[in-house]
């Protein structure tokens, strides 16, 4: 369904998208993930030239001895590259089920701290400015940058909001206290314990209080890491009040992405009130299995009506499913923080 | 000259130690690092207790195999502890030179971001309030926490401004163009090259619109890793104006920590004017070349008076030095950004 950007690229997948509702359609941010076709004879990496503003494909013979083991990287004299290239993709809906997809990028690789491609979306609406932040590439590290828009048409860009290493930032849709607030996931180094975070904002742009908000459990479904998902959403039932936020969380052996939901507390977001005690989604389709990365389901956005969680998800890093959850049954799921 | 913190603790070092002129005293807030007493029987890490608000040793008998092969860490079962822990502590002088230490700390481990403890600190004067910024370590990795002090008796608290892993964050002396700035360090992980970065903020608190300022240099003194040192100073010559930046840079090979000084745009500090071609100050001494950690002078700070740079440093991760350069020395030193 997804043409590609150039002809000499093929598309490899398209997931992981940001989800919002734009006047009478629901708009999908897809990540659309770009690569040469493969060859016998080489292996390739698709580059953006910041002097050329081009995207340039880099090659090496297979018989050079370059480690092309992982298929997502190539590793040449300790320096990695990427095998794929991703841009962000407009596809839209009258009923959220069947999408058109633009044929053009929305976003793609524009400055240095891109130049192996954007990724993995999520777009809060703030009045009537849609605010997307992503994923951003390169050997300048994994950053999270953000952008605007009013109309899916128009795009702005803010500049890097969370510097490497960081990824999976999902911003709340209101003030709360004052201060904007964003769930973010600092990468993993030497003796650091996997974990969500949670910082405030004045402006968007700029963000500070980092907190711990929740970590890796041992000995459950997310064991091994765990981070920000779809734009977390306000409840208010009888018994629940607070923002769910969706979470991916990894599980190491066997290893699998799935879904579990966080429960914040209404006031103060880096409180969690409540927590999955198992995923409210698995991996368990032949298309959440198998593909360029399989057992992983991993959402950037979700759209909420009454009791129905239409959860967007990028399955196995390779095409983008949809589920409808029941808002009850994931409160009624939550257990100790 | 430095007493310990509690009489269970040895004082293993005294070291980069931020500065700053206060009243008529010269103050550092020196980096002081206290560990268990050697043992033959047994290896020791001191941790501070979230619960007890206290420092408590965890052992380990020698005979457990635990690894502990780099005296600064001990590894068990893949999670790494410290074998010291940081406080900072503050050092007074009416002439820069002689020192008298305070008995007791003036910031130590407070949270559970700073279980491992609190180091290299920079202290930014703006109007009346000392910003100090310090390195926050603990299991939740290495961050960068800001606190405040108006009269170096009480200090203020304000949180992670850089989350992990960042650290060598220094904060310029005044607004620029209507914002604070600070470069900042953020750590290695798989593809990224080791660079300096620079960012702003409308309140010192939240942090944005970060870039890259400058990367380890192939070929020459800082071509393994660099990273912010003393708080930057404006400098206005005939032949220079902008701000300068005395920043470490480290050689690989053979190993050693030196210091060098960038000259940014004084309207926009993202843009490198020069970079010293050489070192401005090298491991010699022995007390530089021999230590806890050897072949490493690392500035946090320092005093201008006229031509006259005056740069206090750590040496070998165990004792504080303080070396006089000429301004128009390092300024003459300059090439290439």
């Amino acid at each position: 369904m997804v043409p590609p950007s150039r002809t000499d690229l093929e598309v490899v997948g398209a997931f992981n998208p940001a989800v919002t509702q734009y006047e009478d359609e629901v708009v999908l941010l897809l990540r659309v993930a770009e690569a040469p076709p493969a060859s016998d004879t080489q292996v390739a990496a698709p580059i953006y030239n910041v002097d050329s503003r081009r995207i340039e494909i880099k090659t090496w013979p297979r018989s050079s001895g370059v480690d092309a083991g992982d298929p997502r990287v190539i590793v040449d004299n300790g320096r990695t590259w990427l095998t794929s290239i991703s841009h962000l993709r407009i596809a839209r809906s009258r009923d959220g089920i069947h999408f058109e997809v633009d044929p053009a990028p929305a976003l793609s690789a524009d400055n240095a701290y891109e130049t192996f491609g954007v990724e993995d979306p999520r777009i809060t609406r703030i009045d009537d400015t849609y605010w997307i932040n992503y994923t951003a590439v390169s050997p300048h590290g994994v950053s999270t940058a953000l952008a605007s828009t009013r109309d899916f048409r128009k795009f702005e860009r803010h500049g890097i909001i969370f510097p490497p290493s960081n990824k999976d930032v999902t911003i709340f849709p209101e003030k709360i206290g004052g201060q904007y607030a964003a769930l973010h996931r600092p990468q993993l180094d030497g003796f650091e314990r996997p974990a969500m975070w949670i910082a405030t904002s004045p402006d968007l742009i700029s963000w500070g209080a980092h907190r711990i908000l929740a970590r890796a459990r041992d000995g459950t479904w997310d064991n091994s890491k765990i981070g920000g998902g779809a734009v977390p959403f306000r409840v208010r039932s009888a018994d629940y009040d607070g923002w769910l936020a969706i979470y991916h969380g990894v599980t190491e052996s066997p290893y699998a992405y799935s879904l579990g939901a966080l429960l914040l507390d209404p006031e103060d977001p880096s409180r969690v009130i409540a927590r999955s005690r198992e995923p409210i989604l698995e991996p368990e389709t032949p298309y959440e299995r198998d593909g360029f990365f399989g057992h992983v389901v991993f959402t950037c956005g979700l759209l909420v009506d009454g009791d129905q969680v239409r959860i967007y998800y990028g399955a196995a890093d390779g095409v983008t499913a949809v589920a409808d959850l029941s808002l009850e049954d994931i409160l009624a799921g939550l257990g100790e923080p």
